[in-house]
């Protein structure tokens, strides 16, 4: 089995073979294979810049790969920013003696992914380090996008503001869970990891007025919730009746005693819209398979300024914390 | 000792904290602070976007530590295109358990290598991983430069051009597998870490017709040389005596069986200038001191085209090859 050796990483000749028949063929377009020692590119007006690196162990999973995963979640911060995806760089951290034929998985897997928003991988890099030195793989992924809506922000939410959430939550943190457990799941059960671009250019494309847009990835929903709450100084008040949660992510979290409001999620978001659009947004989303689960979860009052207050079924009412703790490590 | 643990890469409470006490503090300008999915970026024109990763060991060496080099480096490859260092993003993937104190001496590098180019870091990412999942830290960074001149590029050397090495060689590469192997050397060596930026904008600002610029980091100025005459497709005949190599270099190249001209640099950048400014060139870039032995090496010719020739002070001439074969990992 062909694997990847630490000359590939030393930036003579055998990097330049593994960049050209691995990296260029699979992500070619007319700025990579300058290869300079930057990418020159035109932009206008205001632009969005994220980077994320990504860690998750195992690299494939149900609903995804680390490459998915690198694409989409960098994707979806500059589509949290009202930005349309235009320039990704890639950068390669691999251990030596790693599977050839895994690595060439994964740079499909994001050659493909970035079809869905016609973004361009237009530089990177490629490091190999010593055995041990790393645990197999880990990616980071930097984005550039052309902001096509101003003023999309956590602090930007108001009173009225509605809350919704694109789908059910915690299918990529349980997906991990079981999968880094080793245990067997019901074939349901898979991540959500998914790029949200033609969502949220939905959403801008029907003009609907958005406060707010963030994907509940580490931290899960509760964090968002917590962030979006003390940023903009309000209460968000949700019907925990409201989130979705699947029944196998509900099983997995009584069984390891986790909130699936904490689980990570890579391809759910929430939004903050204004009240006469609620409606309106949340059947934008449904036109999409990925949130065809969208709904309402609640709401922006004055109740409590930066707090999240659960309202259960029942009438009862308790905060909403921000997750604490060690959580799952190498969850993205 | 305070250590950095799992939660503070769990995107909760603990996340939160970690980057306001550290990155806001040492990092603080007024895009980060908005704490945003992606900073959001006013640009004009043309711009080049580029990124590297760091996983040098030891982290810390004469000369420079991990996180001055993820400054600079990302820094300089901007500048090698002609392009003033704008906004970095810094990524970080962090051991559990790695020392606090140690994390904050390299944040603060950090902070003090961006004054000078002015560069700021506008965005982030923190993850930490399990024991043994990596060898204390990686840092990875991605860049966006304003390109103030067009057409520098690897493709661009004509006939005639006039190549100038910005100082002696081999100094990196030669620290850091010095500290690497825990031998005692010269106070004399360090490593050449530095900021290029002064240096390529005084060329710019002299008016200075510039066919390329490349720093001669991994792969040393062995590949760079090699990647210029396949792209340009001309011959670049060097003189070997005109190559500065240190005592200290020289000595550790023989004792180990490296040539200096394979071994990584991380300050050091080759420059093809217009004939009639290359003297001009060399005595702008001599007014840095990190640049004071700036010097024409060679010369871009017919001869040999897609060739390396060296030229000895004997009169005797060898092809100088791309580098081959392992080198040093953890270099950068």
């Amino acid at each position: 089995m062909k694997q990847v050796q630490l000359s590939h990483g030393g930036g003579g000749e055998e990097t330049n073979k593994l960049i050209h028949d691995l990296f260029y063929r699979h992500f070619k377009n007319d700025i990579l294979i300058k290869a300079e020692d930057a990418a020159v590119l035109q932009t206008q007006g205001k632009i969005a810049f994220t980077t994320d690196s990504f860690t998750v162990s195992p690299l494939f999973f149900e609903g995804g790969d680390i490459g998915k995963l690198a694409v989409a979640g960098t994707v979806n911060d500059l589509s949290m920013m009202g930005a349309k995806p235009l320039y990704l760089s890639s950068a390669f951290m691999i251990e030596e003696g790693f599977a050839f034929e895994e690595l060439e998985r994964i740079v499909e897997s994001m050659a493909k992914e970035l079809e869905k928003s016609g973004a361009k991988i237009v530089c990177g890099d490629t490091k190999v380090v010593p055995r041990g030195s790393v645990d197999k793989l880990f990616i980071n992924t930097a984005g550039i996008g052309a902001v096509m809506r101003e003023g999309i922000s956590s602090q930007a939410i108001k009173e009225g503001d509605v809350i919704i959430a694109s789908r059910d939550i915690g299918r990529h943190g349980a997906t991990v869970l079981m999968a880094r457990e080793g245990l067997e799941v019901s074939a349901d059960l898979g991540s959500d990891c998914e790029t949200l671009w033609p969502a949220v250019e939905a959403l801008l494309a029907e003009n609907i007025s958005v406060s707010a847009l963030r994907d509940a990835t580490r931290g899960g929903l509760a964090a968002v919730l917590n962030e979006w709450a003390e940023n903009s100084d309000v209460c968000l008040e949700i019907e925990e009746a409201a989130i979705k949660v699947s029944d196998e992510v509900q099983g997995i979290c009584e069984m390891f005693g986790f909130e699936a409001t904490d689980l990570a999620n890579e391809g759910t978001f929430v939004a903050a819209v204004a009240p006469m659009h609620a409606a309106f947004a949340v059947s934008a989303l449904q036109r999409f398979g990925f949130c065809r689960d969208a709904a309402v979860i609640g709401r922006a009052t004055t109740q409590y300024p930066g707090k999240v207050v659960l309202h259960s079924a029942f009438g009862s009412r308790r905060f909403l914390d921000l997750p604490k703790g060690e959580l799952l490590p190498r969850i993205c």
